[in-house]
């Protein structure tokens, strides 16, 4: 393992003195800031997960605000789905593609109100693709990174804990839906969403000056709940198939070999950037490759150090490459993620991947593997 | 000192292998690809850089490729310089803006050919930049990240072994200038360009399989000159008033305001994106703030931790920004770098930056240092 040089380049969270104060022993760079990726006990992150409830400063997720009178029309030319029907308040998981389909990025899309919009990101700096389609296009609409930063609490006891901070009618929030409050005058969006699939919400943040008055809060008050630091959970999102934009797909993915394909309207009226490379794709009979799990025949009882996407081959040639790798707690054997071709998907073929001890059989299946 | 979590969203450079059994350290995360910042002496990788000659891998220099016919039109477009006169195997450095004049990033521009055209670029997705204006404007070019990765080799002894690898003729490059090349058959871009003020060259490694051939090749040759591996300096870079883009300026400065006055050409034609922005900025009196450097008066003789920028005040009111301090080995005192309010820079003022101390008293001054 190596150090990391910090330096003004790499942003702090508004929760950092917080995560430092609470052990946090590895990070890593998102969105040129600081994500916590541990606090020095991964199995015990990973049970607060699944049996309690946790905490994580999630910050990297930035967001890119659409503000102006023609926010819902770039909201829709940067999303390659129907937006006519979302309504204010939700959210949804959309996938922003360039000019020739290719996943540019995979955020949620939220509607604060009808001229004002938030894509919620992943590791990519967007804000210069919405500003620069916004500028071209003459568009009237302020893109900008406003200071808001998430902290999700993520877990089966979160929401008794978020409905005791909030009141009971957050127990009505559906999926990606979302509210604007606060929490003792520190102003939040409180959204049911996370990147498991334990259930929670995320507070975004919206005072970057309030990170830590956030993070005693909710400490304290999840301290009845056993609650703990965590981070985004690398077990927990393989097992539930949760994609990793930029480390489980190559550049040149389209959303139909990300896995996303319940979430793109190909033939989406207003158009979106990208649509006739997604309608081509669909007329020449589907994606070449599909996301999918792994099954991976190791005596390897912990997952083998995977730097890098790895090839997946079938009788010596690559037909995938390998993006995860993990061994399931809860399934207690080894599983991956990948984007294998859609014909070795389709025959149902046993693949092979190189781990440790050399070549080691792997069959395919349909994600989440839970 | 945290420890960084590695993950294939994390790009390995092709010379990974070799720095690491070089003894790489401390790395940070760079265009979202691993920059090596220390082999663990900083002093020596210092000394080795002033005396000597260095090996540094900065693959993270990615580009961006334009080729096609409109390629010359696009990097106008996309740059606040005159490249009426660039000349086929010359770089310049540039200023490139988005449309409210805000400095996006200070690449090198190399024109490989009429249409063929590399940005080398500091740490921004500029991909993403340049294929939507291309797009948009539906330019007949091509967008890529081409597989491009510099080894850079810095030092007052580069040019003795560059010329011993690729001939004398080596030494008539003029500074940015280049030559398509190869060494033994690796195919080589080789520039006269470097972060540092020592003088080199980079190796613009153009197989990415080839890395650490490439790198044994430059440690062979290199070991009569006690070449050694190293880094970009941050005690040189500052001595030098080298800007790093992204974390020296905030991310509302125009180049005007970045150190860049003397390559950027306001009232350019061609138009350049943010031409009109940078023109009303010159009309009402110039840049609201500058680049400078700052003698610190500092009883603490090495540098202190400055993970984020921190504020430069005058009778307690902000006037300005700290990016980075360090102890100068050469000056034998305190230095650093910030942008200042141009009235403050003007009247000489002394102002005051927070070290470990307490409050300690600067005074501005032009840069380089050295």
């Amino acid at each position: 393992m190596f150090r990391i040089t910090m330096s003004p380049r790499i942003r702090m969270t508004p929760f950092h003195d917080s995560t430092v104060a609470a052990g946090m022993t590895d990070i890593t760079v998102y969105n040129k800031m600081v994500l916590p990726t541990s606090y020095g006990d991964l199995k015990a992150e990973y049970d607060r997960l699944i049996e309690g409830v946790a905490m994580w400063d999630v910050s990297v997720e930035r967001q890119v605000q659409l503000e102006g009178p023609d926010a819902h029309e770039l909201a829709q030319a940067l999303t390659a789905r129907d937006l006519t029907n979302l309504k204010e308040g939700q959210g949804k998981y959309v996938a922003m593609c360039d000019h020739d389909g290719r996943l540019l990025n995979d955020p949620v899309l939220m509607k604060l109100s009808g001229n004002r919009y938030w894509f919620s990101l992943a590791d990519n700096d967007m804000l210069l693709w919405c500003k620069a389609i916004a500028a071209e296009r003459g568009l009237e609409v302020a893109v900008t990174e406003p200071d808001v930063s998430p902290l999700a609490v993520q877990g089966p006891k979160a929401e008794d804990l978020i409905a005791e901070l909030f009141g009971e009618h957050i127990r009505d929030l559906k999926y990606f839906w979302f509210t604007e409050t606060d929490l003792d005058g520190i102003p939040l969006v409180l959204c049911r969403s996370g990147w498991s699939k334990q259930g929670g919400f995320e507070l975004f943040l919206q005072d970057g000056s309030r990170g830590d008055e956030l993070w005693a809060k909710i400490a304290d008050a999840g301290a009845k709940y056993d609650i703990g630091p965590g981070a985004p959970n690398h077990v927990e999102r393989v097992e539930s198939g949760l994609l990793s934009w930029g480390g489980d797909n190559t550049p040149d993915s389209n959303p139909l070999e990300c896995g996303m394909q319940r979430f793109v309207n190909v033939d989406c009226e207003p158009d979106y950037i990208g649509k006739a490379a997604l309608q081509q794709v669909m007329a020449s009979g589907g994606p070449e490759r599909l996301f999918v799990g792994l099954n991976i025949d190791s005596d390897v009882a912990n997952a083998w150090p995977l730097p890098g996407r790895t090839p997946i081959t079938l009788d010596g040639q690559q037909v995938g490459t390998l993006a995860a790798v993990v061994y399931s707690h809860r399934l207690e054997r080894t599983i991956g993620l990948g984007q294998v071709k859609r014909t070795v998907v389709e025959a149902d073929a046993t693949v092979e991947v190189q781990g440790p001890n050399g070549t080691q059989t792997a069959t395919i299946q349909q994600l989440p593997f839970i």
